[in-house]
């Protein structure tokens, strides 16, 4: 049995190993990928993401919980994946995991890895779009991925959830928080965890209005939450979403049902609007893309000896080349 | 006589053509480039970037004064490039340009030129080095190139520079603007510019203990501003440039002189630790890797018919190859 026969089959070390490899990106991580692809497309991915501080791991293990024990339906089988491209500690990743083991020890429905930096950014993204389609493959209804903060990276790794979570907390400096970079426009629901704080009214507002002019047209039409088809000087420009603002406190799991249900309804959304097909597809041709160009150079660096390369730069930086002359030296 | 002579003759209308087409990227261009590359190599580039409101246009202005009318010394020949990446109006940009006019006009040592966005980020970081290079090669002794704000397209127009300018005012929540995706990595000088306006204390504190953070080490030996030799573990590690906190009031011109003593300090900084020459390196290395990567790709779009493409697409959506198979599929 080969080990992506053994993951499809339900088994956790197999599983352990394969996240390795896949991680690591060896050969056998790559053909597992292989094999395992078809069995892709299943898995609702969720990208939670905010700044330290703003306890967003509990409320990931809260939400798990949630998935394992609804008050009604069916368990879903929950995978985490806790991306943290900033801490340079796998130690800290590890630490992370026995701390979070204790809600969910023993459940087998659970599966919970973390990812230190490994690499580029783009390896980063590459390696948690590979990891997700294994948790996918091997059947986890739901795979969440974490990550800290607002970055590129956060940016990068958003792109490959279908909902993506931004966290915030009262007294955190709201708005420092949700300006960064591209955050709103990522965001599919808001969290304002740690919501027994003081200041969570304000926090709330603060997003809120912020939303708001992140989203000017869909005010006039809609609650935050809510889908409708908008017509737009008389044509139909289809459902639209807008990010609803969910209170949560994760200490004692009040509001988690309810961003639960919130996760649902988006998805129901994307599924409705024919945007879930959309960002299925957007995702593997991106994927297919950055293998594309990775090949090609990968290709271009094996084609022409590093000593022709070093050459050609000796001469771009003597300036006897420029850069666009060195490229058809290079590449003929 | 080409466009390019003439603009190695010093002829502005020249010049000016040229830029617009080195900014649309057309085949006349990339050959007055290439004819304009061994010419390089001798301007100062000097990024400045900020968020909007700090008045980073007017210290820009001032700045280009400076160094066209110094109190002592040969004045430089001056070229400004401003690039807003958010802007999708070029109608300010022209705006913009006539107000700055009004300082400096008649001199024949400024060259202003506004840019608003054109196609992708890489694109536009692409363009702004190419611009670059022309004002270089046209004998510039200073090229400023503005920014707005502090994400990925300032990060990478930042990396051209050798010298870069975050400039902060007090009052705008300062700790939002310096916080930043990367803002402080990128300083090599700070500006707290209206520092005639309460809170100007309070933001240069803050500045100062977030460059503390992020120099830990250096701390201890210097002040801000100072350059000197580090030994760790009784190995020299070379001298270190820890960014200075400078004030300046854009409006009445107070600091700028002292703004443009640290700039030629950072020069002299970069030359004498040979940094200036690693950075060079870096950027043409960068450049060179980037015009690689595009051509690859471009040479591989002619290569695969775009049908063939689609097909390979669609198998992929269909799950009947994963995102490697797809790429071998193409690529043999």
């Amino acid at each position: 049995m080969t080990l992506a026969q053994s993951v499809l089959a339900g088994e956790s070390l197999a599983l352990a190993r394969l996240l390795t490899q896949v991680e690591n990106d060896s050969p056998e991580g790559r053909a597992a990928l292989n094999e395992l692809f078809p069995h892709t497309g299943r898995a609702h991915l969720i990208g939670v993401t905010g700044a330290p501080g703003t306890g967003k791991s509990s409320l990931v293990n809260r939400i798990a919980l949630h998935f394992r024990k609804p008050p009604a339906g069916t368990p879903r089988r929950v995978a985490v994946l806790a991306v943290d491209p900033s801490s340079p500690f796998t130690g800290g990743a590890v630490l992370g995991d026995r701390v979070r083991m204790r809600d969910l020890a023993g459940d087998r429905g659970v599966f919970i890895r973390s990812m230190a930096t490994r690499g580029s950014l783009g390896g980063l993204a590459h390696a948690t779009a590979a990891m997700a389609q294994v948790f996918d493959a091997a059947g986890f209804d739901v795979v969440l991925i974490e990550t800290v903060g607002a970055g590129q990276a956060e940016v990068d790794i958003a792109r490959l959830a279908h909902t993506t979570l931004v966290v915030e907390s009262p007294g955190l400096g709201d708005e420092i928080q949700a300006i960064k970079a591209g955050i709103l426009e990522i965001a599919d629901i808001l969290v304002v965890n740690k919501a027994d704080l003081p200041g969570v009214e304000h926090t709330e507002r603060a997003l809120k209005s912020m939303l708001d002019l992140a989203h000017p047209v869909e005010k006039v039409f809609l609650h935050h939450g809510q889908t409708m088809t908008i017509h737009a000087a008389g044509a139909e420009i289809g459902p639209l979403w807008v990010p609803p603002v969910q209170r949560t406190v994760s200490l004692d799991g009040s509001g988690v049902a309810e961003l639960v249900e919130a996760i649902d309804l988006h998805a129901q959304h994307l599924r409705q609007s024919g945007e879930w097909g959309r960002r299925e597809r957007a995702r593997l041709e991106a994927e297919l893309e950055s293998l594309i160009t990775g090949t090609l150079v990968a290709q271009f660096r094996l084609r022409v000896p590093e000593a022709r390369y070093d050459e050609i730069v000796e001469r771009l930086l003597r300036r006897e080349l420029s850069p666009r002359e060195a490229v058809e030296a290079l590449l003929g």
